[in-house]
């Protein structure tokens, strides 16, 4: 079975959400069931960038993971695109049992029973700024087959996405929530400011707690901060 | 008992370490044993401070906890100083027995009964350029006292600091490691560079992930990022 792989990189920290900070290796799968507008990840979601996906076997796929670890066990983050559209199964039971802990980062619109393999599943259905519109049953599936640590991950661009991720949380309220402020920035070639992100970060932080919601975590995306819109770290 | 309080503050959210993102009012105990040469809190540490600093029983420390989260439970980190001079459990228990989690951030200087009534530990023990020299018995006592979730976080300003981190969690290398890198800019007069910020936490990725030390979360402080060395946020 054949995976198509965007790029496989690190180690680097964790950029964002419930674990932030944390050494990961990332595995970025090509091909992706939605098209957000603001998409930062294109390289990876649209079929015009197919060619430069590769076909890997899942042998191959980790590794590679555990070339770039020199060996060392560590968190191995399958993002996308949305990485539920292949089986990732056989690389996770693989890391697995090799000592590597595999989270998957996706919208949740494609359940699959390899997530109740992972140790973290972060779904992060789209919000209205996305112009994608959430199936919340394939949702409820998603939820329902992942494992115990499974958040909940909400990318706000203004003050109706913020309406609407209150909304979305409280159909399921036992997820932990996070919500990130997002990028309007997503050329690679183009510069992201730290101050701008800072800017962002504090609106949504005001926008938040502020007004005395105090369940969601507020964080931004620190590799945005370090390496702006550039990719492979 | 009167306790010395330098300020209560919230809700806002937590800044770096572990609990990074989440919402969190915070108390600042006044006095500290130590002297760090790049203290970022000196209002809260040295004693010509001391008339700033609030006497204040402890039903009154946790009303204000109370009256500043509307009434609802929440995360409430104490912090200082050294928070564990001072008798912090009677706090505590009574928020605990409304729903509030505490955290607690010290140098692990002094171990406390009540560090067993705390969600969250944090000992931070300081690097050669703060100046000062850890007592490790009294920070294994820390340790021992400690809830389930007890980590270690430490500041790194260089490579002596770096090399000192890593033998320092050789001797608890079951808690969990977060560093960060130092603040130069203590004067909460002088605004702190974005750019700066980016600039030292991509440093400290490469001195650590980038040289294939896999152990500790690499975190910025969030609200320097924020807010620069601004008080009461």
């Amino acid at each position: 079975m054949t995976l198509r792989i965007a790029e496989i990189f690190g180690p680097t920290i964790q950029g964002e959400g419930v674990l932030i900070g944390q050494p990961t290796v990332f595995i970025r799968a090509g091909g992706c069931d939605y098209r957000c507008s603001w998409c930062d990840s294109l390289h990876a979601v649209d079929s015009q960038y197919r060619h430069d996906w590769t076909p890997m076997q899942p042998d191959a796929v980790f590794a590679r993971v555990r070339d770039l670890s020199g060996g060392q066990p560590l968190t191995v983050s399958i993002s996308g695109g949305n990485p539920a559209i292949q089986d990732f199964g056989p690389v996770i039971a693989q890391g697995n049992a090799q000592g590597y802990r595999f989270a998957c980062e996706t919208q949740g619109s494609i359940p699959r029973d390899w997530f109740g393999d992972l140790s973290t599943l972060v779904l992060s259905p789209k919000p209205p700024s996305s112009g994608e519109v959430v199936d919340w049953d394939k949702f409820a599936a998603c939820v329902a087959a992942g494992p115990a640590q499974t958040i909940m991950k909400i990318v706000i661009f203004d003050e109706a996405d913020l309406a609407w991720a209150r909304a979305a949380h409280a159909r399921h309220p036992h997820l932990p929530l996070y919500l990130q402020p997002g990028n309007p920035v997503t050329d690679p070639e183009i510069a992201v400011a730290p101050q701008a992100l800072a800017d962002r970060l504090l609106w949504l932080v005001d926008a938040t707690v502020g007004r005395g919601w105090l369940t969601p975590h507020i964080l931004p995306q620190l590799h945005v901060l370090i390496w702006g819109n550039r990719r492979g770290v």
